[in-house]
């Protein structure tokens, strides 16, 4: 098995809350959240850096990031917003050297929430979490398809 | 002209201090700035949010972004990481609607420094720094096509 957790979750030997999967990448919530719903977006193939990944790669990362930022506005998460932030090297606090993209969600007025779970960092019910965001995809893969 | 400011850069009828520009995307120094270097990644088909964004296009504006870091560690700017943040929505603190894509470069031990640049915002020589930039992007061109 790798020693990269994020290649361990995306080769299914190490458990993670999933919400979305595709041939190029695997998103699931970080154990870590600063907010209820925070995912993170990983490529397959390992890069520790973006120096090191490869540019399709990359750009299915953030293809995948936008359309759970979309699937988590039409949740029961209900989101008003989203930060996209990818932290590339420990000058930028990269703490997981498998190159990774935060789908952090945002609410109107949030900014004490955000505070007090930057403290925390405690899982939120990390399950129904995830099915929350695997509906609010379906219903955008609904939308797309009706 | 465009009342969008970025689509009216993108057109050409702004002026900006550009890095990087293509069919899909064009990037230019933030007017103001955290860090010396810190530069927008704009798409030129015109979108508000996450939620308008062609994903073609929001593949485009983050490879681009991953090419730029990926310069600036080559250029004089000599960085040693960098953020790549998208804020979409107000509640995630965007405040201009064309969606855009921070590239923030960051030096090992710079927290004082961002601080500092995240409470002035003042550019530092834009038409130099650009031309670092810039400079550091033919330096991957050269690698990739030596």
């Amino acid at each position: 098995m790798s020693s990269c957790v994020f290649c361990a979750i995306a080769e299914g030997g190490a458990p993670a809350s999933r919400v979305y999967e595709d041939d190029d990448v695997v998103a699931f919530l970080d154990i870590r959240p600063i907010a209820r719903g925070h995912t993170l977006v990983v490529p397959r193939i390992h890069a520790a850096r973006l120096e090191d990944l490869d540019p399709a790669s990359g750009a299915a990362v953030f293809r995948a990031g936008q359309r759970i930022a979309r699937a988590m506005s039409r949740s029961e998460l209900a989101t008003d917003g989203t930060n996209l932030v990818l932290n590339d090297g420990r000058a930028a606090f990269q703490t997981v050297f498998h190159t990774h993209l935060h789908v952090l969600p945002r609410w109107t007025g949030d900014r004490v929430r955000m505070g007090i779970g930057l403290l925390r960092r405690r899982p939120h019910d990390p399950e129904t979490t995830a099915a929350l965001i695997r509906a609010g995809l379906d219903r955008l893969t609904s939308e797309e398809h009706p």
